[in-house]
């Protein structure tokens, strides 16, 4: 996710296309998602790493990490 | 998030670029996220509607929608 005073021009095109569609938002930024399918071995830590070095670009975005189970 | 049937050549890349350092991950599937601010009384209808025929493009893409609250 962009950092909040970094420019999200994406974000402002959806925006305006909600406007137009009649519905009002009072922002929306856009930013990426990685699903990574991973060992349990791996640690948190390892996935911070991960995200922070080479997923995200942490000059101009925040990012945060959430480990999620294998639903059955 | 794409598809599963979907190709994804982003997140084959970043599945390459972390064996290359040495982690070894079952698949990485990248994706967009968007972050919209909205009044309480727009209803889960309407934010899967805009989800579903706004953001995301349904032939190729599965989508969730999660409401979140305004931590202070």
């Amino acid at each position: 996710m962009p950092k909040p005073e970094i420019l999200d021009p994406q974000g402002q095109a959806v925006a305006g296309a909600l406007a137009r569609l009649g519905v009002t938002v009072a922002g929306v930024r856009q930013g990426k998602h990685f699903e990574l399918d991973v060992d349990d071995e791996i640690d948190d830590e390892t996935l911070q790493r991960i995200a922070g070095n080479l997923l995200a670009n942490p000059v101009i975005e925040d990012w945060t990490v959430r480990r999620i189970g294998n639903e059955p």
